[in-house]
């Protein structure tokens, strides 16, 4: 027995969603299938349309928004002087909740990597100029994972803003709170060493 | 920063689905905004619909189909005598998968629980009843999960079925192919020396 080919079509879908295979979207397609009412699938259904079709990238910061200017950059409480430089709009959203920073964001998109043919000329700076220069921005803050094309996109992103009158600066590195030291890795340890505070 | 509305909505349909929490449920809506091409997304959006609008279950043995008989009812190749009971239609795919059973099926869908609600009554058997008289039915096999409820919805079906023309017959319990036996439960063990067979 074949599948009924609308199911057939709603599991190959969800086997697109990243580490979901072939017995997860099974039961992701019968728990649609017995427990979703009538509404909440076509809720769903509209939500998936929604995303691609409403979502759009800020004009300003690339962080995705459903208007041309996003939410934190229209914010008027935000300290407009500092920009935290993220990898992915997802990123903001971890900072966000933690509610920590309240300067500004911009997403790069990508990290360098030639490896999958990702080259400094294909990470978009330019809104990122203009706005440092249109709004006297004075610091810069890299917050990009510390992996091989992150310290990568890093290192280029500071080089760029070298020439620009403004202050780059990296989030720090170093032993994650509550870790069991046991279980770190030697560049974490080395690297805590190497930044270490004097009380 | 809240999410977009869109999103938000998104992210709360994936968390409706068995086993995915507030993270999953983000990774997901960010690989929908990221990685699927607009036709994927709407394939998607539309399968959701789908399952929703065209499946409905077979008139005779209650499997999910598209028509009112589904493919193995009406398939003249597969043995028309015996009936596999099972949970659920999803229990159906994993048996024709084996390939090993050429019979009907038929889905109970509930099984008795009192805990949850769900009583004798609650478990439809008119289908199948009819269906052994109508087509002269030889045997049921009772392929239902070893749980409590299983065993009790079991026994109830069994004992329903004594009045019938009918041999009724259970899957066999014992050690899985292939396991250690030091991981085994007690009761899968002593099963397993009760139901001995001699070579």
């Amino acid at each position: 027995m074949n599948y009924p080919n609308c199911l057939k079509n709603l599991i190959e879908s969800f086997k697109k969603l990243p580490g979901v295979g072939e017995k997860t979207a099974e039961r992701y397609s019968y728990a649609i299938i017995n427990n979703f009412e009538k509404e909440d699938s076509q809720f769903f259904s509209k939500s998936i349309q929604d995303v691609k079709e409403k979502l759009r990238k800020c004009d300003k910061c690339n962080n995705i928004t459903e208007s041309s200017i996003c939410e934190l950059c229209s914010d008027k409480r935000r300290n407009k002087k500092v920009i935290c430089l993220v990898q992915d709009s997802k990123d903001i959203i971890l900072f966000e909740k933690i509610g920590f920073f309240n300067g500004l964001y911009y997403v790069i998109e990508k990290l360098i990597s030639p490896i999958n043919g990702v080259g400094p000329e294909d990470i978009n700076l330019e809104k990122l100029f203009k706005r440092i220069e249109d709004e006297k921005i004075e610091e810069v803050i890299i917050a990009i994972k510390p992996t091989i094309e992150g310290e990568t996109t890093s290192l280029y992103i500071a080089r760029m803003l070298e020439k620009k009158d403004v202050i780059v600066s990296k989030i720090a590195h170093g032993i994650p709170i509550g870790t069991d030291m046991e279980y770190l890795d030697p560049l974490t340890l080395e690297l805590a060493i190497k930044d270490r505070k004097t009380f």
